[in-house]
């Protein structure tokens, strides 16, 4: 029996490592298109910014790891151009090579939207996207010197890049074709992110496309994530709607013994109830362990996504789960908002100001979202939200939460408890 | 109408707050016997250390704001004696003054416990409990210049003390007569916290009671606080088994119209499903808050405790929420436990190991509490744990939740998941 993995990141070495763990007979062999595995790819913006000092401490684990600690073959530079799930193979574009398969785990990932403008294939244009991307644009860094850099795009990409460009002593300004920041449509969010922006001097343009590169040395395109999908589309795998792979909760596609994981699929968001395309490295690997576990013989689950997002935005946390309000009006919910800014612990311990922004759905009382942002304990309070928002809470039992109190940690009234007290009023 | 309030701290306060909210034409009253209001108990190990310079921060409103911004009369210096509830009143010590009452809210607080020892009445020898307490064991240090310390009691404040009393240059001893700290019965936890103070040099000693004070010039009783129920027990109010007051999920007692909160009541502990004394600040802020909107007519309930608490030992978290393996197997749960070390965050984001110790039941799988400890990042785990004890998950939907991920605050796999997973295996 051979499990085919097709993708050495996150998705496909948690799939490749969790069957190994349920099978040791299974002969297990990981195809990855690039040059390296297992990498972090969230941690390229600070290898960018020079925190990360060598490209080494991204890398987590080698190909000679897996293959002695591991039993696991993983071929780098093993592209696939094709599936023929027919015949249980896959056809490398070196030598069409074939490498049969019993059972196949689709880990493609996805790669970077581009965008059109005068200049968009010029030389000073770079995706940060893999780690020969950070590569690349450190090289140009270096080499080039340069000294405007222009981010197209305000989510998290844009905004860590610009950070670590802003800390490079780049002039830089992002520009974003929407109304808002991180694709959350929330006014106050990106009243917060832009404040902070201009207090570190970065320029945002919103609702602005991007025409020619008049003025920039450097441009980062950060205009999203498509998902590798064309192979798989290609063998019959249906894509849903977002046009990412459709799994069903054990990871299976449509195709019988052929599983997807990670940012060429999507996953199951439990807010909405229905699926949603989501690229994040923390989905990626729980949905790649699940993946791998069924593809060894298990029946388990992937227990769905709530949307939780957090980054740095020069030292100011910024963090969401579930819903916006206006997403929420979308989906066809009645949300109602409330919106408090407390502190993230005693003053003497140093505290800060944290704000606080819960949505529900005033039919059912139930938590749709939250967002959070502020320069201490903001993670704490966000991941709160997220089991909440997991066990489908009403905001009345929000409130109930008997969250940890000392004044080292927090504040009597916690903030997330001073938000729904708020909000609960309103509902 | 009149609402008379027993005890002006964190639960009679929050009770006297909400019910003014709610109903602006009650005259409220609050009768408090010492002679401040309003301060932040959980604060005074940090007076005692002079983090807190001045005692006023800890004050957080005065009887004035109370009168001019809220209409509430809060009478410092008066003590009650007595409830009659036939005759709806109270009556205070001075001048057997007597004060009627529509709907009583006791919020009479706890004592600390008093150890038996040789010794125990002389003038070296303090407790922590409230901010008179506390000025008085700050002038000891100033005019004594105390050299040898001993705590009795590895309880939060014992622990907080020998903490504020070590970081003024004071050896310190704790003494603790049962085997564990913080009374978990957890060597894990207890091991943990041993080597953190004896890192700073405290010197812990368990199993041991104490019998004398020879060779120290300073001694903390922080043995437990016992609740202040006897003039509610002379007035036919019902204790429970722990003998804090007995209160319905609305704080209602077994008397119609009185109300009980705070440290001198019990609270339903949402993972045994009985009755809990567990005297913290934050549960008497809720209890009150809950007390004092249905003496204000409203009909709300308190939602429960799941036992959860922090604190600092020397720059360490210790948190846990639920029960202990111990605790469950004494609860009539058939426990098992995982223990895990993991980062907090990304190394390159300065992440400290943390151990997450997870407890569910075999028998149904669900979680039944946790412990964590670590220098950075344990506030805003134990409170996911407490809300997923809070919404009685199971250890296979924990390991499923959608936690906030970006090397600036967590790992790709956060410390509660691999516990969860790791225990997972287990149960």
């Amino acid at each position: 029996m051979r499990l085919l993995v097709i993708g050495g990141v996150a998705a496909g070495l948690s799939a490749a490592s969790r069957a190994r763990r349920i099978d040791p007979s299974l002969e297990i062999v990981v195809l990855e298109k690039g040059a390296d595995i297992s990498y972090g790819a969230c941690g390229l913006p600070y290898y960018l910014e020079g925190r990360v000092r060598d490209a080494g401490q991204l890398k987590v684990y080698t190909p000679e790891y897996f293959r002695t600690e591991r039993n696991i073959a993983v071929r780098t530079g093993a592209r696939v151009v094709s599936i023929s799930h027919a015949r249980r193979e896959v056809v490398l574009d070196r030598a069409a090579e074939r490498v049969h398969y019993d059972k196949l785990v689709i880990a493609t990932g996805a790669r970077p939207r581009t965008a059109d403008f005068e200049g968009a294939a010029s030389p000073q244009v770079f995706t940060l996207h893999t780690l020969e991307d950070a590569e690349r644009l450190k090289t140009y860094l270096r080499d080039k010197q340069p000294k405007h850099a222009l981010v197209i795009g305000a989510g998290y990409i844009g905004l860590e890049t610009a950070d670590a460009l802003r800390r490079n002593g780049l002039a830089v300004t992002v520009v974003e074709q929407s109304p808002d920041v991180l694709g959350r449509g929330d006014a106050e969010l990106t009243k917060a992110v832009r404040e902070r922006l201009e207090r570190f001097r970065v320029v945002l343009q919103l609702n602005t496309r991007v025409s020619d590169l008049q003025g920039y040395d450097l441009a980062i395109m950060a205009t999203g994530l498509r998902p590798n999908v064309e192979i798989a589309a290609e063998a019959g795998v249906q894509l849903g709607p977002a046009g990412a792979i459709r799994v069903d909760e054990h990871m299976e596609t449509n195709l019988p013994g052929v599983y997807a994981a990670g940012d060429c699929a999507e996953a199951p968001h439990l807010v909405t109830g229905r699926p949603a395309y989501i690229p994040l490295g923390t989905t990626a690997n729980k949905m790649g362990r699940v993946a791998g576990a069924n593809a060894a013989g298990r029946r388990e689950r992937f227990g769905g996504i709530v949307g939780t997002a957090i980054l740095n935005v020069f030292g100011m946390g910024v963090a969401f789960s579930g819903l916006s309000a206006g997403q929420a009006r979308r989906e066809g919910f009645s949300p109602v908002s409330a919106r408090i800014t407390a502190n993230s612990r005693a003053g003497y311990f140093d505290g800060r100001p944290m704000t606080v922004e819960l949505v529900a759905d005033s039919a059912t009382r139930r938590l749709l979202g939250g967002s959070i942002w502020g320069e201490d304990g903001v993670e704490g309070r966000i991941n709160v939200i997220a089991t909440a928002l997991y066990n489908r809470m009403r905001v009345e039992d929000l409130e109930q939460l008997d969250l940890a109190y000392a004044p080292p940690f927090a504040t009597v009234w916690d903030p997330v408890v001073i938000a729904a007290q708020q909000l609960s009023k309103m509902v």
